[in-house]
């Protein structure tokens, strides 16, 4: 693997680079960024692959835009230059191959000096700062990323193909939510809400953890998902559409409920209702899916007469991405699944409005950019 | 201590006890209940005190009776009889005073083999148990009550005062609320909504537990529970009919919001909302007040941004009794606050009306039944 | 299914029985057992199949006996009577095929209470509880056993053989020990002992439950366990009389060290000091192996420098069995490679000393009586 | 409160201070130390005080010193400059007074990035770095301390004195180690073995987190520490060279045990076995004594007979400092059992010997040095 040349260099360490700018709702626009107040610590990656996220469509087409700003968090790149600080680093040299956490740590607060920088609002995050600020390349839908000095990193292990290393995110996640945040023990019943990207992470890293039964539930439109869903090792899936969900989950598991429900739905305020009446006697309950801001109703009688845990999720704990990492080198195979719409730079947009389900034909599980071609 | 005579026996171990009856929605009626089909296993204990909980209050007041039943589950009773295998019990003879847990196990289920008998919906309940159901005395509001063979019974600690023992329930689900379901870390901040029983029972277990701040919020008419509170070690206390709750939490929190958030109000449905907005990054809310099955409005957004954990308790687990009854007699002057209106088998429905805020006077923080006198 | 007839009954409810009979160190002997003093409530299980535990041969080959008992706790059998309280016991019937748990709660004492009889030493144990104790069938290698009121029973899949049904403890215990005791996260790496029955229980457990790297180590004689390790998914199995375990776990592991480090062991005192060495920051140590009260020396400071934990385990929470008969019968294809000698009553003696490295050839892993033949 | 004015400058940030240089075994020298290359980011603390380990006598009488180092990691000091990427920090100022944890992060690791830098190697350590290091003033017997970007600062709350301010690592510990890493349940029994300023900080806390019985253990010579340890608030203790430490401990505990067991002795490797022997079923025992390698002997059979857990503990989560300090803050008085013999940089010497027991007159509980003389 050699490292790819960085471009128009104005000063030492700054770059241009091709990236597409999320300039307005529903405006997107490819154009060279040059890099500019290139702080004294940092490093460049080139970016191989970046995977969309659900909120990627939403930041495109349902929220207001502050200002124009690179997309892109699940980004997987190759080290192309380090000065400053970073230019010690153990773990860093030009060539390596790694993975970014989206929040960058500010180092000084509790919750990042405790690991939880995930939950930090005080520093930048990759796909939603502004080209504004230096030096400007923050989010994977480009061919060049900074690398601020705080930045999360992992390495990517030899031989994982960028493109599958691009499920980081939603295989990470899926181990922490299911591991770490409801604390499956083994032989419990799961329950997914919600065939995404992320209700699959969670399915399939359920059926690794040592689940029982493992369900999935979607809605028409989702064939292909629940297909997947199975595919990847769910034992039963269901159209909530056209079969009774509730029943079905009673009668899988003698009248009892799932022990772990983990709810991915976007903008459904109904599915938490839907967790807590189908939840086993000490059942937790994984509440993962954006509503928007609206309120879901919830009957807490019956969240104390089963003692039941409702837990919110974000992103997850470091170590998370390293496993992941891990689990998808031993067993690339297993993930086909997911399939992957593969795209340039060109056809991010035509990618988020296939993920947003307003193209024609199937909407894909999971789509990469892959800015400078596949090789 | 001498056991109490039995009176009235009709065979080597039938007895018949005065008791309070609820026969119907507001009606009560005193009489004695001869106890019939004793089962082969069992005994007697002479009640000495019984606690008055809010519940009761909800089943004399507010539900349908399904069939006539002594109320009172708060039970200190003092063992009078022992038959069958309970007569080689180690831990149990005549003449020893225990607290019974209204859970009785059915031993078979895998929650009464795992210690959770408080989730098991297969057994009796002690004060909510027909008469009908043989042996008849299944309630505290009488002077003697049936010690089933599967009870779980707690001793009580040698000197301590059968009123005092009284508050095991409201102090044991104190310490296994803040302590084991909210897993209060040292020096966090506690918010306990509802100054009855059970919040003072949580805030005064936050204070021992090594809480940091520990508030308090009632309303009007709370204003006597809200001084208890103080007594017994809140910080800060609000009444929330004429201070902004939210604007004092988040000063007093230098905006962070309160660690851990115990919601025991009776019927609020907005209190899960106000928790989620109070509560900070890794914040648990504690669901344990009744909503009568009505929903509660939650913005599940605010769950997942924060990483907030909604638990409910039914309850507590056995060994906070232990831990309660140890503490109540190693400081019987600290629980004074909680005062405690003491009445005779006659003063029932008056101290139920005076709980539920429906005499004249002062509404006391807590009741006991002394269905012999006291001493 | 059809429920054995009993034999030899003296009243209504009395059998008599075949069982081996330990009399002395190294005595056993085959005899009709007449089960008298029948207590007031109970049942009997005809026998199916007895897994043989590594302690049965430390029982027969090293311990002085106490007095004549049957020996026998991996108890799979069918019930055959129910009388007393279990006679309306809803999840027991005459013909039900059900698995014991070793320890019988005592229903009193804190430990049975929270569901921890496994910890209790007031009541009686399966397969170690003497003839003269009423009514004298207590172990499994005996065609019935005493169903006693108070024991755990899970009842067993149905389809599932009986013979392999008797897997039920060493895969429960596996399961229990990476799962809850030590506590697994998804991706670590884990490091056996010791390649018995509970080494591969383990080993096979770690890998259902989402450990990376999973090794287990093993001697000279081990060859053929080592190779059934692997069949059950072991990553790397080690001869430590041939090859450098310390050198190969820290290769293995970049200098790292295990996660996860179980041992099982017996009558090693360096096992633990081992561990210690070759545990990762944060590591767990789980110690399973019984040492004769042999005392093994442990570095603390190692222990301190990268916060290590070593915890002891005696046989596992309830639920782990549940979980294990659900995963048995679902694939039980998997557990092949734990082979098994199957041997009649008769042929108990011979399989102990085989399972104690005594007899010629192969050492087995697993040997099961079927008292009455297979089927 | 006004930051002192720096000395000596060589350049914008180069200081000059007085230090107290431990140049070998038993060798300390009083000394100026110039910082010379001052690295790009960085900040001064003018050093308030700093509280004496008894791990820095360890340092002085008894190990190699691989180079001349100033000592002292328990430092209380105040912001006099910051520069680079600290003087944008929102938390810090001139005139800010904090406290360091002495590990320092180097951000790129595991553990470091998951908020254990406790745990980290790799990286600088506050009272354990060569003075050769740039820019020399690592520790805090010195009137300057040099303040690394990757630091953990924890503010000191305003009206907080720094004498007892520099008591918040051994009260940070207690908080640790009882709360988290042996997750004392409310009522339970601590024993702590070995009264210096750990045990004491661990007792203190397990009566602040809601412990039952507390009980501290010393040795003759230890009297005034045991006298400490009840005005601090344990319950009982013993001298064990005068009493029967386990009979006391069954005798109290009704034959359990202890469920809580600390063992801060230096050097002791009987310690360990005796609090396996003290532990009750499920007991979790700290090993927090450093022991200079030596190991312990642990009889096993116990730890899985009543299912005990060891857990060696470095240090504490940060969290907990913050915790210390609040509760330092709020209730000044219960702290002054420590007592605390006060010193200049030039009875650093005496106050070591004196902490060593190889002083004339009482060896003091806790010593802090106080470089620019007290207030």
């Amino acid at each position: 693997m050699q490292p790819p040349p960085t471009r128009g260099m104005h000063s030492d360490v700054e770059v241009a680079a091709q990236a597409v700018v999320l300039t307005g709702k529903r405006e997107l626009r490819q154009e060279e960024i040059c890099a500019a107040d290139v702080p004294p610590d940092g490093g460049w990656l080139t970016v191989d692959a970046c995977g969309m996220c659900g909120s990627d469509w939403s930041r495109y087409a349902l929220r207001d835009v502050p200002a124009p700003m690179v997309l892109g968090h699940e980004i997987v790149g190759t080290v192309s230059m380090l000065w400053g600080s970073l230019a010690s680093r153990h773990d860093l040299a030009v060539g390596t191959r790694v993975v970014l956490e989206e929040a960058v740590s500010c180092l000084s607060c509790a919750l990042c000096r405790s690991g939880r920088h995930r939950l930090c609002r005080s520093s930048s995050r990759y796909g939603a700062t502004a080209v504004e600020r230096a030096p400007g390349l923050w989010g994977g839908y480009a061919d060049a990323v900074f690398l601020d000095a705080r930045a999360a990193v992992h390495r990517v292990p030899d031989g994982l193909d960028p493109v599958l290393a691009a499920l980081f995110i939603p295989i990470a996640n899926g181990l922490s939510w299911i591991g770490e945040a409801a604390c499956l023990r083994p032989g419990e019943t799961v329950l997914v809400l919600g065939p995404g990207q992320h209700g699959l992470g969670s399915s399939t890293a359920a059926r690794r953890l040592g689940a029982g039964r493992v369900m999935v539930a979607g809605r028409d439109g989702d064939e292909a998902r629940l297909a997947a869903a199975v595919a990847l090792g769910a034992d039963t899936v269901v159209n909530v559409d056209r079969q009774p969900l509730g029943e079905m989950v009673l009668d899988l598991t003698d009248g009892a409920g799932a022990d772990v429900i983990v709810d991915t739905t976007p903008l459904s305020t109904s599915a938490l209702g839907t967790a807590v009446a189908l939840a086993a006697v000490g059942g937790r309950i994984i509440v993962a899916g954006a509503k928007a801001g609206r309120a879901s109703p919830i009957d807490t009688d019956v969240l104390h007469r089963r003692e039941l845990i409702v837990r919110g999720v974000a992103a997850r704990e470091s170590r998370a991405i390293d496993a992941a990492l891990a689990w998808l080198a031993s067993e690339p195979g297993r993930f086909e699944p997911f399939g992957g719409l593969t795209v340039g730079l060109d056809g991010v947009e035509g990618a988020l409005l296939a993920l947003g389900g307003e193209a024609n034909g199937d909407r894909p599980l999971h789509a990469v950019v892959v800015p400078r071609g596949t090789r």
